[in-house]
């Protein structure tokens, strides 16, 4: 049998994909023109280290591919670039953990007022006061994949009634309309869900408002999710911690660096010592499950 | 029958006990010497605004009493001072949750490294830089009680191995030998025990010199747990995060609040907005359980 070829850009992953059968894998240059000896036939580009708006001219060396694998769970800067019939994959599973942990951290530091501590600290004032507690609070986390659920497993021992919606309601989930009918009520909104047209600006003006005074917006999805002017004009009423920014990265002059009750990470939540190796497992997972479909004959 | 009389400082106390069967309720003035009339006969003493070292002139117009109810989860301040046979009731299970929060919001915001990314964001820094993660980590909590309970229910989520080391080995629970031994293995050592002569210093030079370079002190407890000194001379290898401190209040001239890699908070960890909803709670429960057990003629 001809095994099936995998473009790695670095040694790395011809360690973490050595165990797949029926697999060659073959390491190409990320930032070189020309492909090596045998990566003509490669059925399954890992494209973590490319830039899209530049691949063209690598695809068009690549008559066999069948599948990029990213090293992102969102999957939207490239499905518009991949030739047609090619499979973009995500890394399914590799960050929703990491992105949730990024989300409690900064919703605990704000709750509990970590920044108000610190400066105390710093002026050597010993004076307690009291701060908020996620014990009793409605948590809506829009998105029930990964994320919703590491969210919600993370979440729940402290208290919070976690609420999330996904496209389709079933058991735990509720679906959009039953979310923004409750989203006036909830103390913390999170956003963790794929940007596409039927999501790009979920967050607008009326979103926005329906919010209640001193709520929290967390943005742990992609910028585009929010809309970035009718965020800004409730900057203060609502609170916002953005880990993802429209636009993305954020410019120097940006309004958003300094308005008031607004946290801004640089695209950071999944970003740990740890995410070459989650990375890597979930592109093998990936990649075993394709290969051994492949080799049922069935379709990708 | 003639009703169990209950001490309380305030109305908010006649309200909170209100549902109690055959107890009355006295409301005294912690700040004023004379007691109010039927308050001679109070067997039970709400005293969490009285201070302990001028209580004495009360305790002389209270013959009957038989139990002093504190707010705190520690007594060690008032088994000292209470005549003999009174009994001192701490607020039993009434900060466990908001103390492991507060353990959890800073071991997150130190591990995912909050302050890092908060100068970024005043410099207006779109650069992600990889930090720790909570996932994988070995947390050893001193203390298996109420605190290291929540802790446990709030850690395990996040993929840490939790060992919780208590007096007695028990389901899940290690002695303090068997504490000792895994000690400098552990990425995260947190104390939550109460103040005695068995755990005053508990973490002394040994102790400390012990734990692994970059491992993360948690004192949650009492500030005498530490020995100051020694852990002075251990800030920088280790990272230490106090909401209590030897001496406390800390002074303002204190090496403490400047030393390299220590966190100070002023005794906040049980400060959150429900912090009397949860005392008056605790308070409650334990006069119930109180009253219920004198009912029955048996010794409190």
């Amino acid at each position: 049998m001809t095994p099936t070829v995998v473009l790695v850009p670095d040694e790395r992953g011809v360690s973490a994909l050595a165990g797949i059968p029926h697999v060659r894998v073959v390491v190409y240059d990320p930032e070189g023109a020309q492909l090596p000896d045998g990566a003509e036939d490669a059925e399954v580009l890992v494209a973590h280290r490319l830039d899209p708006a530049e691949s063209g001219p690598l695809f068009v060396q690549l008559p066999r591919l069948r599948t990029v694998q990213l090293f992102s769970a969102g999957v939207e800067r490239w499905t518009n670039v991949v030739p047609e019939g090619v499979v973009v994959s995500n890394a399914d599973r590799a960050h929703g953990g990491a992105v949730a942990e990024w989300v409690v951290a900064q919703l605990l530091a704000h709750v509990r007022d970590l920044a108000g501590y610190r400066i105390k600290q710093e002026n050597r004032r010993w004076e307690a006061h009291r701060t908020g507690t996620l014990s009793g609070r409605g948590v809506l986390v829009f998105g029930a994949g990964d994320i919703g659920e590491n969210l919600r497993r993370r979440l729940e021992p402290f208290g919070c009634t976690v609420t999330l919606v996904g496209r389709t309601a079933r058991t735990g989930v509720v679906d959009f309309a039953q979310g923004r009918a409750v989203l006036g009520d909830r103390d913390v909104v999170i956003l963790a869900l794929p940007l596409d047209d039927s999501t790009v600006h979920l967050a607008d003006a009326g979103f926005l408002a329906t919010m209640k005074d001193g709520a929290v917006l967390i943005n742990a999805g992609r910028g585009e999710l929010v809309d970035t002017e009718a965020l800004l004009g409730q900057c203060g009423r609502v609170h916002a911690i953005l880990d993802v920014t429209d636009p993305e990265p954020l410019p120097v002059e940006h309004p958003l660096w300094t308005a008031p009750g607004v946290v801004v990470t640089p695209h950071a939540a999944g970003i740990t010592d740890d995410v070459l190796d989650r990375c890597w497992a979930a592109a093998a997972r990936k990649i075993a499950a394709h290969v051994a479909t492949l080799r049922t004959g069935e379709a990708p």
